[in-house]
């Protein structure tokens, strides 16, 4: 993945072996109000709990991402949001890598210096330099002794598993039954879930047809990770129809027109599996096509699922087998490196790739 | 139901005993290019076959009525059309009731005389005096020394069985898993589907929550017969959060903004049905509804679901349940009869309630 993602390798490979902790406070990224992220958010001082409790973990955070989903929490605009702290502050965040340094006494299979990911979205407040989870709520990924051969381009890929790469992975394995060869079509494709949906899909023998906005900008890399088609709204139907192809399921992020070319796209009886709507109009499908070829139309939540759609075991074995491909180097995303010191910049500046947050710098 | 529906009671009950026709040619309203219908349909006369093989009925049709799907097909629009008979042409209609005058000499379990409609939409050709079809295209609903004690008014509703009664029916049966007290919502309340709807919802002791376009006008039809709710797309959010409920399943008819108050309306996992787009326009879900409320916008085409889905024996033991509502009186909607001999009126003149053809007049 070096090659195609342009990480800004900074100086911080040393922060994953930094000791413990031994500050009275810690840093994290948090807000009191909702509203914008520019204007409500700020970097601010927690004090840091003696007694982490029996069940818990205490962890570094390596590095952690800026999705979608966390501008929308800050906004106040996402259903669920994470426990306000002392002064009433929630520290922002929902995705990243850690690095355990304490563990409760009653803990079992988590380890001093063991990397872990946060399982199932618990809303941990990542965007800080210190959590405290439940030990429930975080999944070891690397044990401690194996962490140190990991470098750092591969710790920060693995910041993006627990909400971008699982979406991608459930996304492909929950809906349209996907047999080797199949199509799969997504607009959206240059954002980190549709980037991670073409290398998975690669790594299962299923074919992309991706929708960009600037085709001429994004080809060459979404090609070079696996995806089969890369086009826009207004080509797609004639690329299509002249390779005679259809697809079985569609995902979509974007809404409005992008998801009604999506649902053109699909064979009789496909699915369109909208997981976002970033351009905050509604989800569009033509009627005939409902009606006539048996399109559904249906969502994806992945923090909302219930316990039988997706059990803990299930949501254990994803992790395991996203962890392998980005150990791999098959499963991995163009990040944009942000020093955790220099956070703002994240919502006050245009940044290319996926926004991570370097803990260290 | 007589008191509601303002019917006009012509003088055709003698076409119901009329006689075997004898004649060499019967009329049908026939189109041989597709378009608007009142440009392209015309009563056109056709040789009658002398022998209609063994596994064949040959029947007058006593009603037939005008579906908005009937006119899409004379349109072109429909991915169904008849087969086209002599010169190209091809009969119009696709809903009404028959009396059989013939038997194939290998036709079990009907006679002359019974009373039958078309089973599954098999594209009989119903706006014609006469009809041949297989005899597993149509089913006997009332026997024909039963059939004389039949009202005339009761026949005509019995013209609109198989596609909208049963439509309505079946969306109930098939979807969301209704048990006694749950809500329906739909739209387009005062077609010919949404008035059975009501009345199978009152059967079943579900509630319905209806959106018309003229509460002033529809509101006490509805309501008597059996609409819970009669409101317009403006108003049903207050109205619903006042009474504190939502819908468990929503039957779309109309699509745009209308679609998108239906699915507002649902609770949690609920499901939007499509099975029409009076408006022309696409079906439409806002995005949040779909990701973080689980609900599901699919499609119900009467025509073409599959075998698996309504068997041949779910089909007939439906119509029976239908048949014995009409014959009850507990099933009917508002009709305008309009004499066959008069039959391109219902294309050229505005009409209150479905169109039914008396093939006697």
């Amino acid at each position: 993945m070096g090659t195609l993602t342009g990480r800004l390798l900074g100086s911080a490979s040393s922060s994953f072996r930094r000791e413990t902790r031994t500050m009275s406070t810690f840093v994290g990224l948090a807000f009191r109000s909702h509203g914008s992220p520019r204007d409500v958010l700020a970097p601010r001082s927690f004090p840091r709990l003696g007694d982490i409790g029996r069940d818990a973990v205490r962890c570094d955070v390596i590095a952690s991402s800026v999705n979608p989903a966390d501008v929308n929490t800050v906004e106040g605009v996402y259903p669920l949001r994470p426990a306000p702290r002392e002064g009433g502050f929630s520290i922002g965040g929902n995705e990243g890598v850690m690095r355990v340094t304490e563990v409760g006494s009653d803990v079992r299979g988590v380890r001093v210096g063991d990397v872990c990911v946060p399982t199932k979205a618990p809303n941990l407040g990542l965007w800080a330099e210190e959590v405290i989870a439940p030990s429930t709520a975080v999944q070891v990924v690397v044990e401690g002794d194996r962490a140190s051969a990991i470098p750092l381009e591969k710790l920060r890929d693995l910041s993006c598993l627990s909400v971008c790469f699982m979406t991608a992975e459930r996304l492909l394995r929950d809906f349209g039954d996907l047999r080797e060869g199949d199509f799969v079509i997504q607009n959206g494709a240059t954002s980190a879930v549709g980037q991670a949906v073409i290398q998975l899909c690669r790594e299962r023998r299923l074919r992309s047809i991706n929708l960009v906005r600037d085709v001429a900008k994004s080809s060459n890399y979404l090609k070079a990770l696996g995806g089969d088609i890369v086009t826009d709204v207004r080509n797609v139907k004639e690329v299509c129809r002249e390779l005679g192809i259809q697809a079985k399921v569609a995902f979509n992020c974007v809404g409005g027109e992008s998801s009604s070319a999506l649902a053109k796209r699909l064979e009789a009886g496909g699915t369109m599996v909208t997981y976002g709507g970033m351009s905050k109009q509604p989800v569009v499908c033509p009627t005939p096509l409902m009606i006539f070829k048996n399109i559904k139309s249906v969502g994806f939540w992945l923090s909302g699922r219930d316990g039988s759609k997706c059990s803990a075991t299930e949501t254990e074995g994803t992790t395991s087998y996203l962890v392998e491909k980005v150990l791999e180097g098959k499963l991995g995303v163009r990040t944009s490196i942000v020093p955790f010191s220099k956070a703002m910049t994240a919502f006050t500046e245009q940044h290319e790739g996926k926004v991570v947050f370097d803990m260290a710098q």
